[in-house]
């Protein structure tokens, strides 16, 4: 993976960072394995395998990054940020890793770590309390600094440029299974420089009435609505974009719906400005699509954060009383789902700033009729 | 995904048998999440996912699947296997699934659910020891029945029809980089049938000597030895195959070396039969290269288990007691690695069978000379 603005100084800045909020959280210890809190420290992301990789922060001490011997040859190494020490076919690695920290009375677990080496880890250090690691981590990863900011933008464009060829009519439709669009879509994020594809539904007719619907064999018709919502990583940061469009022309029903939904959308977006709590984004939108009528067909909170994972913190959802600060990403996803019949989304990434709420995608948010 | 002899009946049977592995280990509860236990006992495959899907099962007690109100529309319905319980996005579902069982005395947690579910759980869940799912699923996944046997042999002869290609010259090395190499073993993967890559290392010369090398923008270059090892999902199970080909004649020091890993990797295949320890696969290979003066050189252990993960239980490697039984799947791969010079590897997958060990892949086992 390259990592947009990967730096040495970069991962000693963040390392330090990780270093105080471990102490501000009252935790001794950070433990990150599979998952984005790794390359985010070190550069480094570690394959998800049976045999562990594990960056141990102590709050007071040195990082050590426990990887195979086999991995190690992968490994850049960033002077000052961490120490190597590998590990054997026979070894215990999770043994390893206990003995590098005198039993701490809180330590913090990377969220996606493997759950069988956290299993392994309990009975070696007894009387400790676990906490996630996003309560150390978060106030790092959620405030994306400038190059951050700059790489979710370009993968950001590099998915609207995939919408905009969407709505050019570039990628036929009609007579194709939902499948066969969905690996069109694949191909055109990779052909617009994704290194991976993360999903690509496409949900046609009243397969779009179930947000989370895979594409699948059904074949798209004329006169119904076609949701895409398609997403994948580039340099290390993640795009997420919806965008319906109707196989003809659509009906008074559906342009309605359409035209809250837009509106919701756009409040949404309107809504995340520095110090707004993440659940009035939720509201701003739902507000506008339950004055419609529509509210029992809002199933889904309205977003999520966005970052090196497709979904990270912060959530706007009800309840989430975090302040909106600078550098918080997210996308902005109201939907209205009418079970058996069909279904809309429409979502575009936002970066809160201090200058108002920064849309990161343009693609026309129209329901274009094809 | 479409798993290889999926039936209601099947899944139910897994189940039954689960809970009785369940008494045997002495756990109250099973809980598995992402992975492969939960297709292998209810033919559903949860999404990596901050919203929490479980499967729920309790040594005397239905099984419940907990899962996002949002996803359960994917969820194909097995009566008599599981029942639904839903959660709406202001929920907390590891709150649900604490109470779906009173504090276990010992629960057993997916290996690869993760960490952050189990970190939720543990102060709700106080005294409770808990176990990998391994200690209770192994008995069942590492055994292959019939129809998933016969899975892999199917995944096997997909991966082996592309390295004929290669073999056959039809994949043009020299000249283009590992990457592009990698990219074109990866279509064929799928174009033979698989669902999905899982990897295609394709490492070069001097490259070939990490092995977990990934492809990258190194030109291959006439005179070389070039190391390809790539693998797949098709129909739920997985291949995994490893040829070497040389783009010339190689000298007599390459061809010797081979000669050594060649019959190191048929002894190790023809150690795998019913009753031996898997340690012994790994010796019976190890042995021949460290009498060749290679022992330095082959720094992993011999083979993993294979099935619905490319890399399961059992692991053939020093240490693991464990007598091979029929239906066990694994790979065979032995290596030799000189650092900064060059490495080889060469690899089968394998069923222990009550006939002897059944290999699953029939390339061309010798350094082709291309």
């Amino acid at each position: 993976m390259t990592l947009a603005a990967a730096t040495t100084i970069v991962f000693a800045d963040r390392v330090r960072r990780a270093r105080h909020a471990l102490a501000s959280a009252g935790a001794d210890v950070l433990l990150v394995s599979v998952g984005s809190d790794l390359p985010y420290l070190t550069g480094y992301e570690a394959m998800p395998l049976e045999r562990l990789t594990m960056l141990v922060v102590p709050r007071d001490g040195d990082a050590t990054l426990v990887i195979p011997r086999l991995e190690a040859p992968r490994v850049v190494a960033q002077p000052g940020v961490f120490t190597m020490l590998t590990w054997g076919e026979t070894d215990d690695p999770v043994a390893i890793v206990s003995t590098l920290v005198a039993a701490p009375a809180v330590a913090a677990i990377g969220d996606t770590m493997w759950a069988r080496f956290l299993v392994d880890l309990l009975p070696l250090w007894q009387g400790t309390r676990y906490v996630r690691s996003n309560l150390v981590m978060n106030e790092l990863r959620m405030r994306k600094d400038a190059a951050e900011v700059a790489a979710l933008q370009a993968a950001g464009a590099a998915a609207d440029r995939v919408a905009a060829q969407l709505h050019a009519g570039e990628i036929a439709l009609v007579g194709r299974t939902e499948a066969a669009v969905s690996a069109d879509i694949s191909a055109r994020l990779i052909a617009e420089g994704h290194d991976k594809v993360n999903f690509a539904i496409v949900a046609a007719g009243e397969n779009a009435a179930s947000p989370h619907h895979h594409a699948g064999d059904r074949v798209i018709r004329e006169g119904e609505i076609v949701l895409t919502d398609f997403g994948g990583t580039m340099a290390g940061y993640c795009s997420d974009i919806t965008r319906c469009v109707y196989t003809g022309e659509p009906s008074a029903e559906i342009a309605e719906a359409y035209a809250v939904l837009h509106e919701a959308q756009a409040a949404g977006v309107a809504a995340g400005v520095v110090g707004a709590p993440c659940q009035e984004v939720d509201r701003a939108s739902r507000r506008i699509i339950a004055a419609a009528g529509f509210g029992d067909y809002f199933v889904h909170r309205t977003g999520h954060g966005i970052g090196m994972e497709a979904h990270e913190d912060p959530y706007m959802v009800e309840g989430n009383e975090l302040p909106l600060a600078a550098g918080h990403a997210f996308s902005v996803e109201p939907g209205i789902y009418i079970p058996g019949r069909w279904g809309m989304r429409l979502e575009d990434i936002v970066v809160a700033t201090n200058d108002g709420p920064l849309a990161l995608n343009h693609a026309n948010h129209a329901l274009v009729a094809l």
